[in-house]
C-alpha cells in the first residue's frame, strides 16, 4: 500500500500515520506531495485524483481502495494487523486512547494555530511570549499536561498506555511543537515529551524532515525565509 | 450507564451519540445540562467534575468509568454491543464509514461556523443569502453533497451504508443544519437528508428539541430572542 504525505518538516497529520506504519514495521511505500497554495498546481492536480477530502495523509491500496482521515487510518491499519496492539489490548484502555486521539483530532485549535509543526527550527522567544499572552494557549497545553500525566501515571509509562500505540502517534507532532516553541510541562508531561521524541520512528521521521530544506511561506508565520 | 448531554436544540455533538445509542435501542440514562457562558455556572460546575474536556457528550458507567469525544464513545458502543451494526459487517465499508465519521468529526469548519444547530427555527432568507455569498460554506456542502451521494449510490441506501449506523448519526445534526438553512443538494443527498430527518431515533430528538423552549443567546448568531 502506498502513503500519501505531504512535507515531512510541516505535515503533522501525515506525521501521524507515518510515524504508526514505521514504528510497528507495516511495510509500505511512501510518496510525498510537496504542499503548496498556488491553484492549479501539481500539488492539487494529483490530491485531487488520490484524496476525497484534498488532504494528506491518505491511504491507498493496490487496487485503489483508499482510506483518509488519520483516525480512520489507524483504525485500517489496527483491524488489518491484529497481531500488533496498535491499541491497547485492555478494553478500557483502549476506549479511554480512543477519546484522547479523538480529541485530539478535533481539538487544541489554539495550539495548531499559534504553534504550527516546523520541525526544523526553535522558536524558544516566539513561544515564551505565546505563553506570556495567550491563555487560550495555556489551556490547551494545561489540558494536554493533564491528560498525559494522568495516563501515564495509570500506566506506569513511558507510552501513554505502557508501549507504543496508535494514541502515542497522535501525540508525536505535538510533542514537537511543545519542543521546538520550548513550551513549559510538568515533570511528567516532559518526561513523555521526551520518551516520544526518541523513539526510533519519530526520530526517522524528524530526521528526514531536517534533510528537506524546503520553504512553504503559507507554512512559515514566523519566519521570512531559510 | 449515563450519557450527559447540552441542550437538544444546539448541541450537534451531543445528537450523535444520542441518537446513536436510541436507534439500536441500547438502554442509558439521558442527563442533560443546560449550556450557560457564565463563569461560575451551575454548567461549568458540573461539567468540570464529569468531562475530561469539560464538552457534551460524555458517557459514563455506574463505576465512574468515562468515555468522551463522540467518535470514541462510537467504538465504545460498537465494542460493547457486536450484536449490532454500528459500523458496516464489511471491512471496507467499516473503514469507509470511519473516513466520513472523522471527516465530519474534523471538518466542514464553515457549515458548523455559519450555519450552528438550531433545530427549532428555520433560517430559509439567511440560508440563501449565506449561500450566495459564502464560499467556503459551498465547497462544504458541495463535498457532502458528493460523499453522500456516491456512498448511497454503492450501497443502495437508504442510509450510507444501507442501514442505519454510527456514520448516519454523525451526519444527523448535518441533515438538520441543511434543512433549517434550506441549502440546496441533488436529488441523491437531498433523499438521504431526508431519510435522517425521518428515522424515529432523529424525530425523537427533534421533538423534545421543540419541546426545549430555551434560548441561550451565545448560541444564537441570528435571533435576538424567541
Ligand atoms: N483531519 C485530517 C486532517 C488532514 C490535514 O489537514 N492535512 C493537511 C496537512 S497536515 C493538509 O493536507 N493540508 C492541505 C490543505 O488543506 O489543502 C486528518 O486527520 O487526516
Ligand atoms: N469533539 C467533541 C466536540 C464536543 C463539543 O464541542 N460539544 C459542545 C456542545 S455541541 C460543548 O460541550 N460546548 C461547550 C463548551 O465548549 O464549553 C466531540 O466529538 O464530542
Amino acid at each position: 500500500m502506498k502513503l500519501y504525505i505531504g512535507n515531512k518538516n510541516y505535515s503533522s497529520w501525515s506525521m501521524r500515520s507515518g510515524v504508526l506504519l514505521t514504528a510497528f514495521g507495516i511495510p509500505f511505500e511512501e510518496v510525498k506531495l510537496r504542499f503548496d497554495f498556488i491553484p492549479g498546481s501539481e500539488w492539487h492536480r494529483v490530491i485531487a485524483g488520490i484524496s476525497p477530502t484534498r488532504r494528506v495523509p491518505v491511504l491507498v491500496e493496490d487496487d485503489g481502495f483508499t482510506v483518509w482521515e488519520t483516525v480512520a487510518i489507524a483504525e485500517y491499519v489496527a483491524e488489518r494487523h491484529p497481531e500488533h496492539a496498535i491499541w491497547p489490548r485492555d478494553a478500557r484502555a483502549r476506549s479511554l486512547a480512543r477519546s484522547l486521539c479523538a480529541e485530539m483530532h478535533g481539538g487544541f485549535g489554539r495550539l495548531r494555530t499559534v504553534c504550527p509543526m516546523n520541525i526544523e527550527v526553535f522558536f524558544p522567544d516566539i513561544g515564551r511570549k505565546l505563553w506570556a499572552e495567550d491563555e487560550a494557549l495555556r489551556a490547551d497545553v494545561a489540558r494536554l499536561d493533564q491528560a498525559w500525566s494522568e495516563a501515564v501515571a495509570a500506566s506506569g509509562g513511558p507510552f501513554l498506555f505502557g508501549a507504543f500505540g496508535a494514541v502515542d502517534a497522535f501525540f508525536a507532532p505535538v510533542a514537537v511543537r511543545l519542543s521546538r516553541f520550548g513550551l513549559p510541562l510538568s515533570e511528567a508531561a516532559a518526561a513523555y515529551r521526551d520518551a516520544l521524541l526518541a523513539h526510533p520512528a519519530v526520530e526517522d521521521w524528524v530526521a528526514d524532515a531536517m534533510r528537506e530544506q524546503d520553504f512553504v511561506p503559507e507554512d512559515e508565520p514566523y519566519r521570512q525565509g531559510r
